[in-house]
């Protein structure tokens, strides 16, 4: 009988030469640990389950190149820890997925399954795109300004990043202290929470529950929704609308001024903090990275520690700021982009992304449908901070009021 | 908690740059299977026990390349079918050893644990290395003449190889479909009957049993008695006289005569089928191979069907007066070498395994103590074909009445 690893091999053959998801797929090892674990009845809530990886995170003994010529040849000695928990579920790393440069701006080669001129988002690229084209059912990404959220949405496919530090950063690439923040992609709102839940070597029942009853919702306009095109404001708008008749009216409360400032606190904060993570390594090698990479970085070296340190309090009054705000709600609902994926110069628009970033706020992205260009649109959903669990079970209870938009073309 | 792999991967990194055993070692690899097995609470006779195979056994996705240049850079697809047995028992194959030249008589680089100076014996050269230095409990081999039975023996440590057609050749490189055998090496015979149960994907019983009553020994000084030193000589003698005195007097029936024409028949059968099985992939190639296996080949390829024929008639009668001579007995007891493993110019004299490797009869070795030059000699078990299970109960209970030679000084 088919496993799911001898599937994702055929997945793999048939899309990777389209899809460019990966950066290194391990067919035989992982039919080698297939084939053991079936044999040895082993247990876990992941057994002989293929997942990816994006490359900015451990693998033992194989390479982890960070989508960048600076870290070309290196192996990692350990397993990052979500990795190393994956496996202790029983799961298959069967691949490293493409990652945008050293998990910045700078776009990998990964196209969007949906339509092989667009971009699959970034810079989990290669994570959201090996989801999409089900060569895995899900993959591990990360975010520091919209890396989860953008390509999720592009893709179609769910998209979860909890709250910051819920997940361990050890053997991630960690170039903000700050922001960095560990994800997942999966199909369904279920699925992400069993895999995040395996990635913290948790319980599922400490993320998920199956209270169905219909959420408080919130539906939020913030100062970017201006630079949404109008089919992504259509589709917001379709989907408040279908959830508020499912079950019952949703509100639009004012959100705190301070959101507006989240930009500017998350670029300084970000470019600070990589600058100085990737002052060593670079010296020297600058013409190793691109030149965004070089811009943002000089940036970054430009800003002052008290510019820093002023950025660091006011992220700290925003957060506190939107907890308030957002306590009374299971999930406060956004577009998770300006539209659909772009073509593939760059990642695309993080805007969407960029406040729940900042603040480290739990956020999942459902599909919801497809835009004029056949290409999928989201629901972004965001909670304060540490309500990981409220906001999947309103997730799923919104997945389920709202459409199927079915698989890629592929 | 140490696992028997990080114990490898620790004895791996002490003896390799002594004993030279592997041609591949998966530290990395190793390791996450182990962490796979343990967190998934796999099941099996051998789970996460590391196991080494000679490198003309097929291990998917890795180099197999047979001790030649022949093969440099060939992958096998698949496993072996003793491999992938071992796998579903929960073993985890660490490496793969160093074979002779195409497990034929040029030795490869590996060295004898006991004695740095010294063969470890061929072709199994470095399997049986491997156990003796503790690197891994169990190893795969095979036995065209004496490829098991004469590195067992050199090394110190139990080698068996079962009855022609009891384990699957398929995924081994076969160039003498008559002769070549499938074997393996541990360090007690009970341990080395629970590897072969696994090769073979059966239950132990079909291998073992508890019964240790005394076994009906025969003791047997063949032809080739005269080319054993006197160590050798002396060490049997003491040896069959220990067993008498244990169990009860040993037989010494007058062996029947078919057996004195052996090595003629083995050399004429081995290299007439090595010549026609090598003939497409050594054509044009002859400097890759060895002056040793070039004459052997050559040798075998003037050798007349006629003249073939005629010695795998003779080979079945000397098979079937074999069978019904040992049959009475439980076990016949020969010298294994002609004594201490030689220099490594060659891997030694293979006489006293020619005989039972042309029948396809199982043969056991037991360390039974050590030479002039502080290095194992061993005694050597012989079986009618089909008679492995009582086999390994006689030597089970010799083992039992037999000094332990302790480990090598490495």
């Amino acid at each position: 009988m088919s496993s799911a690893v001898d599937e994702s091999i055929r997945r793999y053959g048939e899309t990777e030469p389209l899809i460019h998801a990966f950066v290194r797929y391990d067919a035989e090892p992982s039919l080698l640990m297939d084939a053991a674990l079936e044999a040895t009845a082993a247990t876990g809530t992941l057994v002989r389950v293929p997942i990816a990886v994006k490359d900015i995170f451990d693998t033992a003994g194989s390479p982890t190149e960070r989508g960048s010529a600076l870290y070309a040849g290196r192996v990692a000695e350990n397993d990052a820890d979500v990795v190393r928990n994956l496996r202790a579920a029983g799961a298959i790393i069967v691949g490293k997925t493409v990652t945008a440069e050293l998990a910045m701006a700078h776009p990998g080669p990964t196209r969007n399954p949906w339509d092989l001129s667009r971009t699959s988002g970034g810079s989990s690229m290669g994570s959201a795109a090996a989801v999409a084209a089900g060569v895995v059912p899900f993959a591990i990404g990360s975010q520091t300004n919209g890396s989860v959220v953008r390509p999720a949405a592009f893709c179609g496919v769910v998209g979860f990043k909890p709250s910051l530090g819920r997940l361990s950063r050890e053997g991630m690439f960690v170039t903000s202290g700050t922001l960095d923040q560990v994800g997942g992609f999966a199909r369904s709102v279920q699925k992400v929470a069993s895999l995040v839940a395996a990635m913290a070597g948790e319980p599922l029942a400490r993320w998920w529950s199956d209270d169905r009853t219909p959420p408080k919702l919130a539906a939020l306009r913030t100062g970017e929704w201006e630079h949404a095109d109008v089919a992504a404001q259509e589709r917001f708008q379709a989907d408040v609308d279908r959830l508020a008749a499912a079950g019952g009216p949703i509100a639009w409360p004012k959100p705190p001024p301070e959101l507006d400032d989240a930009l500017r606190l998350l670029q300084t904060i970000m470019y600070f903090e990589q600058a100085r993570a990737l002052e060593t390594d670079l010296r020297g090698r600058e013409s190793l990275v691109s030149e965004i990479a070089r811009r943002h970085l000089a940036e970054g070296a430009a800003i002052s520690e008290q510019t820093y340190r002023d950025a660091l309090r006011a992220r700290e009054r925003l957060a506190e700021a939107f907890a308030a705000w957002a306590t009374p709600y299971d999930a406060v609902l956004t577009p998770p982009a300006v539209g659909e994926a772009p073509t593939p110069e760059t990642t695309g628009d993080p805007r969407f992304c960029t406040r729940w970033s900042l603040i480290g706020a739990p956020v999942i992205v459902i599909p919801s449908g497809l835009g004029p260009h056949r290409l999928p649109l989201g629901l972004q959903l965001v909670a304060a901070p540490g309500d990981d669990r409220r906001l999947i079970a309103a997730a799923a209870w919104c997945e389920s009021k709202l459409p199927w938009i079915g698989a890629p073309p592929l």
